[in-house]
C-alpha cells in the first residue's frame, strides 16, 4: 500500500518503538520499587508490611513488563523468517518468567494477610488479581502448538530443553491440525486480554493501597502528598506502557507475514 | 478461507453476539442502579450522597454500554453497503449520548465533593477516570472525516442536523486527504483505548467506593458482606463487556470489507 510521505515520516518503525517501551517498562519496575522502598519501608520476608511491599513490585514486573515483553516477541522482525523455535524458547522463557514472579507476588500477599489475620480475597481488586493469574496459568499451560501442520510420525526428537516440549505440546499434542489451528487465534486473543486484566488490576491495586496507607496517621490521601502523586503517576505510567503494548500487537503492519505459510512451522530442519 | 466445520460451527455470527452483549450491557445498567438503590440510599439531586449515587450509574451507562454500543455500529454487516451517512449519524449520536451522560456524571461526583468539602481529584481513580472523559472529548471533537476522499470543491450541502456538520468536519475539514487518512488509525486505536481505560476507572472506582461505604458502620468490606459480592460482580461483569466490545472490534472477519474503497465514502450520492 502507498503512503504519503508525512504517514511514512510518522511510521515508527518496530525496533525504535521497543527501546521506548523498554525504557518505559524499567520506568515502571523503578517507580514501583522506590514507592516500596522510599514511602512503604522496604522488604522483608518475615510476613511484616515489607513482606507485602514485594506484592505491588512481582506484580508489576511479571504481569505487566515482563509480560508484555513476552506478548510481543514475534512481533520482531528478525522472528519472521529462519526458524521459529529459538523465539518460541523467548517467548515461552519470558512468559514463564512472568508466571512465576506473579505466584511469588501472590504469595507475598496471601503471607501478609495470613500473619495479620486479615482475610483474603475479598476486595474487588483481589477478585480481578486473582482471575487475571489464573486466566494466564491456563494460557501458559496451554500454549498453542504450532499454526501450520507439524510432523506428526515419526515425532520429532525432543529440543534439548525439556520444559519447552512439555508446555509447547501440552495442549492435546495428538489433536488434529485444525483443533490447532482453531486454537492459536484464543491464544492471541486471551493474551491480549489479560494484559488489560493486569493493568486494571495494578490501577485498583495502588489506589486501594493508596487509601490503606495514607490515613490520619500520615498525611492524608485526599491532602495528595509526595507519594499519593508518586504512585498515581506509577498508575499511569503502567496504563500507558499497556496500552502502547496492547497498540503494538493489533498494528497489522507489524504482525508477523504470512502465519499459515509452511514456513511458520515450528520444528525447524535439523531437528526432523 | 476454509474453515473446519467445527470451527464454522463455533463461529458465532455477529448480530447473535450482538444480542448477548446487549443483554449484558443491560446487566451491568441494571446491576450499577440497584447497588445505589438497594444499598446507597437511591437518588437525588441536593447534594447529598444520593447525588453521588449518580456518578457510578452515569459513567457505567455512558462510558461503558453506550460508548460499547457506539464503538461497535460500523460492525453490523448491514453498514457495509449503501450509503454510509446513516450509520456515521448513529455512531454520532451514541458517542454524543455516551459523551453526555459521562458529563453528567462528573457533574454528580463534583457536586457531591464540593457540598462535602471534599478535595476533587487527588485518587488514582480521579486522575485516571478524568483522563479518560479528556481522551474522548477530543476523539469527539475531532471526528474523523471519511478515509476516502471526499469532494471537497464544490462543498456538500450541510445535512439537516447541524450537529452532524459540525462534528463530521472538525478535523480540518480543508485539510488533504492524506491527512485525513492518516487521522483515521488513530480515531480507531483511541476508541479501543478510550473503553479500556473506562473499564480500568469503573474497577478502581467501584473498589475505592467499597472500601467508603463498607466501614465499621455497617459490616467491614474484608467480611465480604451481600454488597461487596453483589459490586464487586458488577465489576466483573463490567469488565467482561468491555472485553467483549474489544475483542468483537479486533476481529477481522466482522471488519467492514474495503474500507479504502470509494464505496465508503462519507458523502451518498443525494447530498452531492
Amino acid at each position: 500500500r502507498s503512503h504519503h510521505p508525512v504517514a511514512e515520516m510518522l511510521d515508527l518503525p518496530f525496533l525504535p518503538f521497543c527501546v521506548l517501551l523498554g525504557g518505559l517498562g524499567f520506568v515502571c519496575v523503578a517507580f514501583v520499587s522506590a514507592w516500596c522502598q522510599h514511602w512503604r519501608g522496604g522488604f522483608a520476608l518475615d510476613g511484616s508490611a515489607q513482606t507485602f511491599n514485594w506484592h505491588p513490585v512481582l506484580m508489576v514486573t511479571g504481569m505487566v513488563v515482563l509480560y508484555g515483553a513476552a506478548a510481543l516477541v514475534y512481533r520482531l522482525p528478525s522472528t519472521w523468517s529462519g526458524p521459529k523455535l529459538p523465539w518460541k524458547v523467548l517467548h515461552g522463557a519470558l512468559a514463564l518468567a512472568a508466571f512465576g514472579l506473579a505466584v511469588l507476588g501472590l504469595a507475598a500477599v496471601f503471607r501478609f494477610h495470613n500473619d495479620h489475620g486479615t482475610p483474603n480475597m475479598y476486595s474487588l481488586h483481589s477478585w480481578l488479581g486473582l482471575a487475571t493469574v489464573l486466566l494466564f496459568s491456563c494460557q501458559v499451560g496451554a500454549a498453542p502448538t504450532p499454526h501450520a501442520p507439524a510432523p506428526r510420525r515419526p515425532p520429532p526428537p525432543r529440543p534439548s530443553l525439556p520444559w519447552l516440549a512439555g508446555f509447547s505440546a501440552f495442549l492435546l499434542p495428538w489433536a488434529p491440525a485444525w483443533l490447532r489451528a482453531l486454537y492459536k487465534p484464543v491464544h492471541v486473543f486471551f493474551g491480549s486480554t489479560i494484559l488489560m486484566l493486569s493493568v486494571a488490576s495494578c490501577v485498583s491495586g495502588i489506589n486501594e493501597k493508596l487509601f490503606f496507607s495514607l490515613k490520619n496517621g500520615t498525611t492524608e490521601y485526599k491532602r495528595l502528598p509526595a507519594e499519593a502523586v508518586f504512585a498515581n503517576t506509577l498508575g499511569l505510567l503502567i496504563l500507558l506502557f499497556g496500552v502502547l503494548v496492547l497498540g503494538a500487537l493489533a498494528r497489522p503492519s507489524w504482525k508477523r507475514p504470512d502465519a499459515d505459510s509452511p514456513d511458520s512451522c515450528q520444528v525447524p530442519a535439523p531437528l526432523r
